[in-house]
C-alpha cells in the first residue's frame, strides 16, 4: 500500500441492534489504525432499539489498505455485533439515470446542478416514455433513449430499459416527474435506489392529480415529497418534504405553478443526500444524516 | 338617527353568482350614501363563477340608519343579484365558548390573547368533559362547566350543553383540543360556527393519534389544521394550516411537543379571522380575506 | 375597430392620492364601456393616504379602441384625480436582458423557465463581464456579449452596453448574480427596471460576502432578497424575500450552497411578478399584487 | 454509593481544541464505568479546530459516585486535553427569573408552559420596571417585584435586583420583552445566562422600534431573534430565529401583531434549549444541540 492509493476518504454506514459501546468500538477501530475522523453522525432509535451511524475519515495515513477495509471491519466488528454496513469511497462517482416524461422543470434543475459541478455524480443517461425532452438532453449532451411504454409492451420495454441501465452501469435512478408506474420486478432491481418526486405532501393526495385533489379539498398549503420507490404506490420511505402557502385566490393552474418550484428543490435535495451517502433506510423510514 | 348612533363601522360579507358590475354596484351603494370605505377585498372563483366580497366602511356620515342598512341593501341590491349577505357592526363583540378536555396549551393561548385585549370578543364560558382545566378557568375568572360525556349520556349531555350555550348567548364555539366527537344534531345548531384544531396536516392523518401515524409513516414535516366542524369527521372547510420540520431524531413525544406550538398558533389565527368576520364558507372551502 | 383588433386583455396600474369613490370610478369606466373585469386588486396606504390599483379586463367587446384607451382614461379620469398610471396589453411580450458573471444557478433557472414557456417574455440577450457563461447561453441559443468591465473602462463599456440594450429593444434587466456595481447613470436609463438578487436577508449583510458575514454573526437563518436597483447599494425597493434554516453545523461553504436554492427561486419569483405587471413602486417600497 | 443516590442521568457539555480520538475517549470513560449512553451529539468546527460535545447517560449502574464524577473526569480526561466542561444532573431543576415590562404575550407563553409542566424548571420570581404585569403574576402565584428603574437610580436598583436574584437562588434570567437596557456590570453577574428576545431578524434592525424600521424599509419578511445578552446591544450569541411573511397590506400595527406570535415561540424555544443544557457558547456564536 502506498500513500497514493489511499488518498481519499472512506464513508461507513452502519445499522444494527443497539447496545452499549458501539460508538466507542467504531471510532476506536478508525483511530487505532490512524484514520482521521472528518464526520460522525449517529442515531439511536430507542423504541426499536436500533443504532444507525455514518462516519467518514481521511485514509491518508490509515494503516489498512483501502480494498481490505470492508473485510477487516466485517471480521473484527460487524459480524460480532450483527451490523449491516456499506462502505464507500469519496472518489467513486455514483452513476445516475434520469427518467422523465413531458415536464422539464425537475430535469433542468438536475442538469443545471450537474453542469455546474455541484454534485459528485455522473449522469450519462436519460430515459423517457415521450420524445418531448430529447431537445433538453441534447443541449446538455446526454444520451436520450425513448421507450414508448404502454400496457401491452410494458414487460418487454422494462426488460430493455434494465439492459440499457446495466450497459450504462447505472447505480441509481431519479424519476423527474416520470408519469408512468414502474413494475414490481423493475423496482426489485433497484431497491432503495429509485428516487421519486410526488407532487403532494404525502400521505395526503396519493395517486394521480394531487393538485386537483388539493384544490377540491381547499387546503391552505401544498407540498412535495421525495421518496424511494417501493412496490406500494407513493408509500416508500420519505426523504424530504416541503410545503408552500396557497389561498382561495389560487386556481389549480396556480397550484401547479407553485408546486413546480417545490418539486424541483425537494427532488434535488433528496438526490444530493443520496449522492453524499447520507441516507439509511429501515422499516420503511429514512435516517437522513445532516 | 343621530351621528352618535352611527359611530361605528359596518362590515358586509357577500357571495353570489358572478357577473359584470357587482363591485361597482356595491361600492356605489356605499359612496353615494356617504360611507367612507375602509377595507375592500373581493374574490372571483372563475371556475364556479362565484363572486365573494368583504367591505367595511365608516358609518359616521352614512345616510342610511344603521338598523336599516340590511333592509335597504337587501331590497336595492341583494335580491336583484341573488346575493347572500351578512352585515356586522364593529362594536358588536361576538361571544365565544371554549370546549376543552385535558390539555392546556391551546386554552392558555386563547385566554392570554383575550386577557391582553388582542381580540374583539367576549369569552364567558368554558365547557369540558374533564375537570382538569377548571383551575385554568379560575385563574382567568371564566365560568367552567363540566359535562362528563359518555356514550350512554351523550344526547342528554349535549342537550344541556346547548341550553347552557343559549343561556350564555354564545355565537361560536372553539374546540381547543376537545377530545370528544360532537353529534350531528349539535353541529346543526352552530353551522360553520364551531372551529376545531386538528393535530395534523389534513387530509393526512384523519382521526385519532395523528402524531403516532405521522411517526409511523416517517414524514419529514408535521402540521396542524384549523377548520370548521361539519358532520364528516375532520373534513370541514379548512381555515388555516401550518407545518414544521421534523427528522428521524424526533420521537412521538417530540412530535407531540413540536405540534403543540403549531396547534395553538394555527387555532388562534383561525379564531382571529372568525372574530374579524373575514371568512366566507362555500362548497366546503373557505375564502379567508386578508 | 374590429373585434379582432381588441382580442386581448388590458392591464391598468394606478396610484394616486386616496379619496372616496376611486374604485367605483375605475370599475365604472370599464363596465360602462363593456369591458369584462378579469382581475382586480387594490390597496390603500392609510398612513400615506395613497391608493394603488391593478385591474385587468377583456377587450373583446370593449367599446374604446385599444390604442385610444390611454388617452380616454387620462382625459376622463386620471387627470381629474392626480392619477399616475400605466397601461399594458397581455399580448405584448416584454423583452428582458440577463446580466451574469461566473455563477450559473440563477441563469439556468431563468432560462429553464423561459424555455418551458412559463413566462410571457422574450430573452434575446445575455451580457457578462466574464466569458464563463457563454457556453450556457449557447445551449439555449441566446446571444452572449462580453464586456470585460474594469475601473478604467467602466464609462465606455456601460455606454456600449446601453447601445446594445437599445438595439435589442430591452425593456428590463435581470442581474442574475452579476458581481459588478452598476453606475448611477446606467441605472437612470432603467428606473425600477433592473432587478437584482442579493444573497442575504436585506437589510442585514449589505455589500459583498454576505454569507461570510452571516457565518461570523452566527445567524440561524440565511436569506435572499430580490429588489429593484437604485443608486444606493442594496437599498432599492424589495420585491421578494425568503429564508432557510441553518445551524452551527453549516460551514460558509454550506451557507453558499443552501443560499443558491433561495437565490434562484426568489429572483425568479420577482421576475415573474415584474413580467405580469404586478409591481408598483412608491416611496422606495413595493406593492406586489397577488 | 447506593443505586438510589445515582438514580438519575448526567449531562456532560464539553468544548476543547479538536484532535483525534476525543469522542472515543469520552464514550470509553462512560462505557468502562458502566454508564448507559442515552444521548450523544458532537460538532467539530473545522475552521477553528474546536470540538464540542454533549453526552447524557444513565447513572443507575455507573460505578463513579455522582458527586465525584466532575473530579474524576477532570483529572482523568479534561485536564489532559484542555477541555472546558460542565456537568449537570437531570433531577436538578434550574431556577429562572423573568423580567418583563408592559407586554404580556411572552410572559403568558412562558408561564403556560411552566404550569403545564412542559419544562424542568422552577420560576419563583418575576421582576418588572412597571406594575402592569403584577396581575398576571398573581394569577400564576409567582412573586412579583417592582423596580421602577430610571437613569438616576439604575445602579442602586440593579444592585437590589441582584440581591433579590441571589436570595431566590436564580440560575438564569429571561427578558420577556423587558424594555430596559441592562448595565454591563449586571450582565457580568450572569454571563450567557440572560436570554433576550429581540423583535427583528438580527442583525437587521438593531435597537428600538424594529417593526417601524422594517415597515419603512418595506421588507417582505419580519423576524424575531432570541440571544444571550452581552454588553454590546443586540449583538450577543444567537440561539434561535424565525420569520414570517408580510406584505404591503400590513401596517406597522399588523407587523407588531404578527411579530408577537414569532416572539413568544422563538423565546420559548430558546428557553427550552437552555433548560435542557443543549447550548454551548463560543466566539459569540452558539452550538445548539438537537
Amino acid at each position: 500500500m502506498t500513500a497514493d492509493k489511499n488518498k481519499t476518504t472512506a464513508i461507513l454506514l452502519i445499522h444494527c441492534p443497539d447496545k452499549q459501546g458501539l460508538l466507542a468500538l467504531v471510532t476506536e477501530f478508525i483511530n487505532s489504525n490512524n484514520g482521521n475522523i472528518l464526520y460522525l453522525d449517529q442515531h439511536v432509535d430507542r423504541e426499536e432499539k436500533l443504532f444507525y451511524m455514518r462516519i467518514e475519515w481521511d485514509l491518508c495515513h490509515f494503516s489498512i489498505p483501502k480494498e481490505k477495509i470492508a473485510d477487516y471491519f466485517s471480521t473484527l466488528i460487524a459480524q460480532k455485533h450483527q451490523m449491516t454496513f456499506q462502505i464507500h469511497f469519496a472518489e467513486e462517482k455514483p452513476r445516475m439515470a434520469i427518467f422523465v416524461s413531458k415536464m422539464s422543470h425537475c430535469l433542468f434543475d438536475l442538469l443545471a446542478r450537474y453542469t455546474a459541478g455541484e454534485w459528485n455524480v455522473e449522469i450519462p443517461l436519460i430515459i423517457s416514455n415521450h420524445p418531448d425532452m430529447a431537445d433538453v438532453a441534447r443541449r446538455f449532451d446526454i444520451d436520450y433513449h425513448l421507450f414508448p411504454i404502454n400496457k401491452e409492451n410494458k414487460a418487454e420495454m422494462e426488460a430493455r430499459e434494465i439492459a440499457l441501465l446495466e450497459k450504462y452501469q447505472i447505480d441509481f435512478i431519479v424519476l423527474a416527474r416520470y408519469m408512468q408506474i414502474i413494475s414490481d420486478s423493475f423496482i426489485a432491481h433497484y431497491p432503495h435506489r429509485i428516487i421519486n418526486i410526488h407532487h403532494s405532501f404525502l400521505p395526503a393526495f396519493v395517486g394521480a392529480k394531487p393538485y386537483h385533489a388539493a384544490y377540491e379539498r381547499g387546503v391552505k398549503l401544498i407540498g412535495a415529497t421525495s421518496h424511494y420507490v417501493t412496490t406500494e404506490l407513493d408509500a416508500g420511505p420519505i426523504i424530504k418534504q416541503e410545503v408552500t402557502h396557497v389561498s382561495h385566490k389560487d386556481t389549480v393552474h396556480d397550484l401547479i405553478a407553485k408546486g413546480r418550484d417545490l418539486e424541483k428543490i425537494v427532488l434535488s435535495k433528496a438526490v444530493n443526500k443520496h449522492i453524499e451517502r447520507k441516507i439509511l433506510v429501515y422499516n420503511n423510514r429514512t435516517v437522513v444524516f445532516s
